[in-house]
């Protein structure tokens, strides 16, 4: 733990699994491709996902279950669909093991074939599709506003801890609405909500907008997302709001009657988020240092390190600082003290500095003289002491300011990293070196894929605040369609 | 909705079905064994879910996440424990589709077969021993105490709604310790925590105390259980805690230097509650009229309906009851104001009666001028009113009482069909009429498995507070090793 990380300019791989393995977050776990969330990372999960829970249901959401498994039949139904997701995915095909002859070891027993075969859910329209089919029969089931947080498998053979494995954790909302209106304001509704929580919880500055025909979720009408920067300037997706017209529900022939008695297909939504957002949060804040944690999300906001020589000291320390403790808790704040005994206090900065807690309080026998603890502040490295009497409401502050210094830091890097450009050559060595481009370009998915296949560069976003007026195509020259973001991304 | 349910008189499975139908708390998935949880019935997990959870947090546990996948071997280390668990479980062998030539569905690809075939985890203690031996190394490491919340699967032939699915959701804790002590107190540690949140959240009396040889936890040095009645006097195992001695240790070959540098192998405990508690909960109160739910986890706590002929009347009743509402939000009761217009107060009040709402709440313009609310009570059905000045503390304390009634009530029920027996004859009447038998029991596997060959009864415990002595075995007559509650069980 004490040993350092890779710095992020020599290897900005490796700084990222450094980070993840030092900070004790994750690990990668015996079937490839999988991930075990260790009880740090988790503990960042519980606080994002509660975060998005609590909106959901002000939104007017309810949370269920649906099952793992899915017929390979409905896989079938929405072709697209599969085309573009089904593909890798886990498959299973018997129900029962049985031991060796020699009692050694264990073997799949043939006889236990499954007719159809299984597969384990890469994502759940078609089952909740399926489902939902039984449940709306009339406009007063609707609308039917459910999310789910559940694991799901997707078949991944360049796996990346957080980022891309072959089972990951998520949320997905399933919505289905009377007419084309509402299902289009839903799913702007929940990119909104994203897009709150991305920013003011995670800290991460988003772009907000649409997907280009490519890009956009298989059997969607149209996708939403937001797109975020990473510290090596490279984009990721960070969420996907997608409004899938009546595609499930002619799939799945999923009809309501209105108020005349009028049969319609139902129009449908879907909004996802995931454990990614934690690899998310590592790239748009970390440092050299190991990880920087918004304290919205941080499991200890605050760490308190006795610094004492002796049990005698420890015990007056403990006295000393109680108020504040009691103080700081009582008001919501995640406090810990790291009062282990074998660890010296160099040992323990940078461990706390490694997992990103945003603020660190010491004390030892000279604070106490002066009526006052010393702060070390995680996203500047600034360190001071201060009168241990207003301290509890002085940290409260200094959270939030963290909070909003690690959002305007982000910002900043992301502005300074967004370039515009006049010719496809500077477009070009701006892709090699990284970062956002914002250009015109002319609508033609061939031209996308043309600027793909030579610069690894994809559209990111189609911005809502696109202005595409006058602008002409970085690849084509031909008067933009849309003013889009290029970029290499995760 | 309107219509009612099965009597429980008349068939008790069928009346189970119907309340989980009717009040919309489940559904089967389209995999065979499989289990959707609609909102109603994610909502009662989500509160059963908190309670526990807040408790392994204050416990001093910590959340983490293992892969849902695990590799075929590792179920041949450690024999017994896959003897009894891992044989009915969901295989995958492949990890892609592709489509057929005529693109109308999908086939599994079969260049896409796995080396090594992949088991979905049917419990996960062998994944997560997989990852203890690097994550433990020395006494410093020690106790590792991390509960995860997940989704198991084992494949059930003959399933029953949230009592035995394919699938089903639960939480596993597992837990590691340097010495033998440790790890049993921390055993009956949680044992305590299931009987808490069993007795005082879900209002279900629980016997605690061992489970025998046959019907404990394969791989479990002692497994220890709460056992609950249901309305039909039959026994369900209602959550399990396992101490494993060094069993996982040596399987997977954990060791720790303690502070001597010697090595030695970890002690190791496993505890479990699924989403079968929800069966207990429907089981244990539910009656004629539906689901009768506990306060404490009940999703709505007091549903309010107005009684009103014209939207004039919904106006004034809607300021009438502002104040009270807001009131009991505030103390944070859940409250659920159903306003809808086009259903009858009748068609109503069975609604929410099937949905075991605790207490109704009905407010018409004769109530208004008698500035009353009229409560009834789902436990007792009883109906009165009282004056809205004191109505939110009186709604408040009300709830307390039904919480507590709801236990009484189930209390008693155990009490009065738990038996004593005189000889063997008379135990067989009682297992045919239902009950449990309290009795002598000689010891011996033997003894176990002739009166379950007989009678369908087994040993649900061995009591925490036996008094054995003196007490002859109700089948062999040789002196009772131990006193045991028979009875036959879901």
């Amino acid at each position: 733990m004490a040993k350092g990380v890779t710095p992020k300019s020599t290897d900005y791989n490796k700084w990222y699994t450094d980070v993840i393995s030092k900070s004790q977050m994750a690990d990668y776990g015996p079937v490839k491709g999988t991930m075990v969330i260790r009880p740090y990372g988790y503990g960042i999960w519980e606080n994002v996902r509660d975060a998005f829970d609590s909106r959901f249901k002000a939104t007017g959401h309810t949370n269920a279950y649906f099952p793992l498994f899915i017929p390979k039949s409905f896989l079938s139904k929405e072709a697209e669909h599969v085309e573009g997701f089904a593909k890798e995915c886990a498959v299973v095909t018997h129900t029962r093991l049985k031991a060796t002859e020699d009692g050694k070891a264990v073997v799949v027993d043939p006889a236990s074939k499954l007719e159809e075969e299984i597969i384990v859910r890469p994502t759940s329209e078609t089952i909740i599709w399926s489902m939902y089919k039984k449940w709306i029969n009339s406009y007063r089931d609707l609308p039917l506003l459910i999310n789910q947080w559940a694991n799901v498998v997707r078949w991944e053979m360049r796996t990346r801890l957080f980022i891309r494995t072959s089972e990951f954790l998520w949320q997905e909302g399933h919505t289905a609405h009377s007419t084309k209106k509402e299902a289009i304001e839903e799913t702007l509704k929940m990119l909104e909500v994203y897009r709150e929580v991305a920013e003011d919880v995670l800290a991460i500055p988003v772009l907000t907008g649409l997907k280009s025909e490519s890009e956009k979720f298989a059997g969607a009408v149209d996708t939403y997302c937001i797109e975020a920067m990473m510290g090596d300037k490279k984009a990721l997706q960070a969420g996907t709001s997608h409004y899938l017209g009546q595609n499930f529900a002619k799939a799945f022939d999923v009809k309501y009657q209105d108020e005349n008695n009028k049969e319609e297909y139902v129009y449908a939504t879907s909004w996802g988020v995931s454990t990614r957002l934690i690899g998310a949060i590592i790239m748009a804040h970390g440092d050299d240092k190991g990880l920087r944690l918004p304290p919205a999300i941080a499991p200890i906001q605050v760490v308190v390190i006795p610094i004492t020589r002796s049990d005698e000291d420890g015990e007056m320390v403990k006295s000393y600082l109680d108020p504040l403790i009691k103080s700081l808790k009582q008001n919501g704040i995640r406090v810990h003290i790291d009062d282990r005994k074998k660890m010296s206090p160099g040992f323990k900065f940078n461990e706390w500095e490694m997992k990103g807690v945003p603020i660190r309080l010491e004390v030892g026998p000279r604070d106490m003289k002066q009526h006052s603890v010393f702060l070390a502040r995680r996203d500047t490295s600034e360190k001071f002491g201060v009168e241990i009497a207003g301290a509890s409401s002085k940290i409260i502050d200094l959270l939030d300011e963290i909070q909003n210094n690690l959002f305007d830091q982000a910002l900043a890097f992301r502005e300074d990293n967004t370039f515009s450009v006049s010719s496809y050559d500077e477009f070009k060595s701006i892709v090699e070196k990284g970062g956002f481009i914002r250009c015109g370009w002319d609508g033609d998915a061939k031209t996308e894929e043309a600027v793909k296949a030579e610069t690894k560069a994809t559209i990111r976003v189609i911005p809502f605040d696109e202005k595409p007026e006058g602008l002409a195509c970085i690849y084509s020259g031909k008067p933009a369609k849309h003013e889009v973001i290029f970029s290499k991304a995760y």
